[in-house]
């Protein structure tokens, strides 16, 4: 039985997260930490939960954690970095879902998210959790940074061709397509649904935290620096993430060579399939897949890639629950759909 | 040329009416307030109008309507009668959208509203602003009451078969969907996207201040004691407003008859559509029509009546304007479609 | 292990049974029957079942479910009682979703579903599947007639109140919203996406079909006739159902006792939450759940009753499952969240 | 007073015109054609209409549109080419909103649109309808080949870098999202709400029909060979359609600079604004606006371009009816909002 807790609960990802491991009996969720919420029953909060979450939010406190083999932190970027360290020294291993520890330096940290980072010793051995890179280096971290949803659906797109030099690995184009909850429980009227409902928005364009992330990921990957343009937009649906790239390929190829690529690059991974058709977010609701596919355009010479996860489940909280599995040695799919 | 102001012009209320006003050659809008939203350009808030109204949001000033023919208050409950009596004492007539004067007794008010009516002497002179009820006082009125949303449907639904006798003043059911623009502009967590999509939830049950508007006004119509049930519902869908109706039948009818009644009693009316065919909120949304059907069922002893408006049009701005034309002498249809 | 085929696999009742089934490891799926689709894989008609669910529709053939322990039957109303015979003949027990087995006479089907019914002699023995109110025979039964979603929230929501006289049999008003998977996977002008969106409309008033179902299991709860009337709406969501009843207070009660009464009727019922906060759609999609709230108005003598399922798991697949662990034994939450 | 007639009205396109113009006194509906609905009432097929428009659909006729001024044909494309050459001879002139005589030769056409051009004759004369770019040639047309709702967007976005020569011509990435609507009145399971809502889907990858349309338009503009890659996607909302393009500088540039010279471009134009801040669908439905932002990148030495504008008005009816008014020397912003 694995003693897990959940900081930062009462947000999409911490609820997101209840709902898949609370499906488990090897997890027990020992405590729920929600400074906004304290003193409240989960299902008071989330009355969906009635009857299947016997928990009360607490406050943060850390000693909290000390019996703990795993701690997910889902606290938003700038509060994770304050308690993840406290965690790590009382001995629990911990999954960040936050964007406090996926960048490989406190400056490109600091540029993007506006704020200083108070614990850059840690960047160094924090592992970007993204099984189909990085599988046995997150089997031995203790500290798992969780990617992005957005980072999570564009770099499983782009990997194959990258890792083998086929696109140049400037003026990449990533389009991405976001349901509302990847923008976070909160009271705007920008999220309101009379906003938001209907219409269709880009935002942040060239200055997303994403970025940076995606970047020095795929540089990684390729050795090679790596230029994008990356555009999101809010679209008016809950769950679901859509990623249209566009790159210029380096190398002759023809869609059918790109599809036996991508298929033996992802024949082990259980939550990538590789698509002939277009795939759609459908599909993959409420599910820890990312569907691919990819087509080459001879004529003008370009490589068109889709990319599509539930931003909640493979683009946070089932991504999270994934690297636990790796982490702690169980079945990779186990209390994953 | 009618020289207008609105008040509370930075909600939805209010930027509906500016969208149809600002369409017409004989309205001048020569002011708008609103007190959060001072200094900025109507079109920084809603981008919809650049290029259309070269206004900006002014602070509330009890001189500065003075010059106004009519004056359109879109204020909240509570707020509108603190102006009210200002502008009308500056010589403007007043259209006031809120429900501040619509009850005929203070006490009845602050038994909903939860707060003390600063302007009850207002409350006799008022005129309910339902066209279709009150076409002659609304023409001679200084203050008009704009109906509320739900209250507009249910009571041109009630009408016929209140006027006539047809059905039990008692024990009436009233079950209405609500688009959520009809919960105003507002940054709140339940009126967020991903918790109004995908979900349906009543709300206000036996509290809502709509009941008392529908009672008194029905009361009225059918010089008996109406009692009602009323269950409002929030629906995932910006606009439109969705009445059925349940009552127990007096006299023995046909559907076949009651369609007759209906024709009878809206047939001079502009605005209201009595049809065979089930109505739907499609066929009405940014129209100022109301589309009723009424339907008897003998074994059961009780009348189906479904009445569907646009909350923002016929159940806000567009029957507001309904009055000014009324008021003013102009043609009732004017800059309505 | 139990062998379970599936007939009519290629709606959203059908594809919701594979989700819920292929999660299990005691149960498999050795067969799915879709005229419309023989020959085509599974993942290929519902790409999200790709690298799950490795099967082909297959052709009807009354052999077909020789080797099955249970078989459901997802056909539309009118063709399951094609089948369900030569099923029972060959062996196995049937859990049928339509609406063929779950009234009490042939008179009365032909009635409502205006074509003649061809095994009238099952309807004797058919047990309707409400398992809080038939578990003991659903036990033992060889043919269960899965309720329809509207019944299910209705007749839940209904129960202790006519159970225990409280409300008078007649007059009752049932009105009910529904998403739009409800009206079942089909290429109809009026379910597209176009025609739907942003509206509301209520349909098949006094002549849905299942109204004689919520009568006749009513009648049979408070061994009295009972009349009510039934007004379903489409509205803009694609899983869940909203029912919102109101009745005449028999006897006088308070919303407190009425809670009490409820919660102890259901108190060892796995998938039915008495809550004294509204309940909302949100709560229960994508489970097996229903979520019921009464309460009771002194003033106008009449109980109000909210009772919310997702159409597609207790209105369907999810109570369809729930029966089948019931007749065989197993755990009654097993697979089902 | 104009007399007008539109063929294929029967469908959102149709309906829309329908919608525009009754609005207006100084054109009137002679006639609606649409086969599919002969002898039906436009209000039985759109009841929205009711009370305002008095007409019943007819059968196509040669002499029928013998007495019009202007005639709309809203037929789908390879079923306009039939009916506009009768047309013309009778004397009308017409806009025609489907494809047929949008592309330079009837062997492109055949390419994209796979099926044989019937009246190539015409393509010479027939001019592209798009005010920003041909107001002269169109007010002399006698048959205006009005543009298609991704190229209207994509166009109006390119026309200033193009024309300008500040963008390389070749490797130009246009990703659009649209509202179903734009998928045309039709029965089929793809376009049903279940399967629409909660989804996004990419479609038509490198085949769409209006790439040609692109690439034609827009190398004539630059006097170069352009090309373009165009990935749209369907996304869950009705009206509204979004177009994010990504281009390589070939001078240095700002986005102040940019701006700048976009709002030279469009300064005169009624139905164009230029905006500094992100546009969203919200802003332009039920109008015939096109919002446009763009903005330059040094780093990566890209251009984005983003354009947004409804896809049944400017996208269509509305565009059609501006460029009525320009044929007929009418104010260019009548009836259009």
């Amino acid at each position: 039985m694995l003693e897990a807790a959940i900081i930062g609960a009462s947000g999409y990802s911490g609820a997101e997260l209840l709902r898949i491991l609370t499906q488990r009996n090897d997890v027990r969720i020992r405590k729920v930490v929600a400074s906004s919420s304290v003193g409240q029953r989960v299902d008071a909060v989330y009355p969906s939960f009635a009857g299947r979450v016997d928990l009360e939010y607490e406050p943060w406190d850390p000693t909290a954690c000390a019996n703990c083999d795993i701690v997910f932190s889902a606290l938003p970027s700038g509060e994770s970095m304050k308690i993840v360290p406290q965690v790590l020294d009382h001995g629990a291993r911990v999954i960040d879902l936050s964007g406090d520890f996926r960048l490989p330096t406190a400056a490109l940290y600091e540029r993007f998210y506006k704020h200083t980072h108070t614990a850059p010793h840690l960047l160094g051995s924090a592992v970007y959790g993204l099984p189909e890179l990085s599988r046995a280096q997150i089997a031995e971290a203790r500290l798992v940074a969780n990617p992005g949803c957005y980072p999570t659906s564009a770099i499983l797109g782009l990997l194959p061709v990258l890792e083998d030099k086929i696109i140049e690995p400037s003026g990449i184009v990533i389009t991405s397509m976001s349901g509302i909850s990847g923008a976070g429980r909160s009271a705007t009227l920008e999220l309101s649904f009379s906003e938001v409902n209907e219409n269709i928005r880009a935002y942040k364009i060239g200055t997303h935290q994403h970025i940076p992330e995606m970047q020095s990921v795929l540089a990684r990957v390729s050795a090679m620096e790596v230029s994008l343009s990356f555009v999101p937009h809010l679209v008016p649906l809950t769950r679901g993430l859509y990623t249209t790239i566009h790159a210029r390929l380096d190398v002759p190829v023809t869609s059918d060579e790109l599809f036996k690529l991508y298929s033996q690059r992802y024949h082990h991974e259980p939550f990538v399939r590789v698509k002939r058709q277009i795939p759609q977010v459908k599909d993959v609701v409420y599910t820890n897949y990312c569907d691919i596919a990819v087509y080459a355009y001879a004529s003008s010479g370009q490589v068109v890639i889709l990319s599509v996860i539930d931003n909640l489940v493979k683009g946070a909280a089932g991504q999270a629950v994934q690297n636990m599995n790796i982490m702690f040695g169980l079945p990779e799919r186990e209390g994953l759909y």
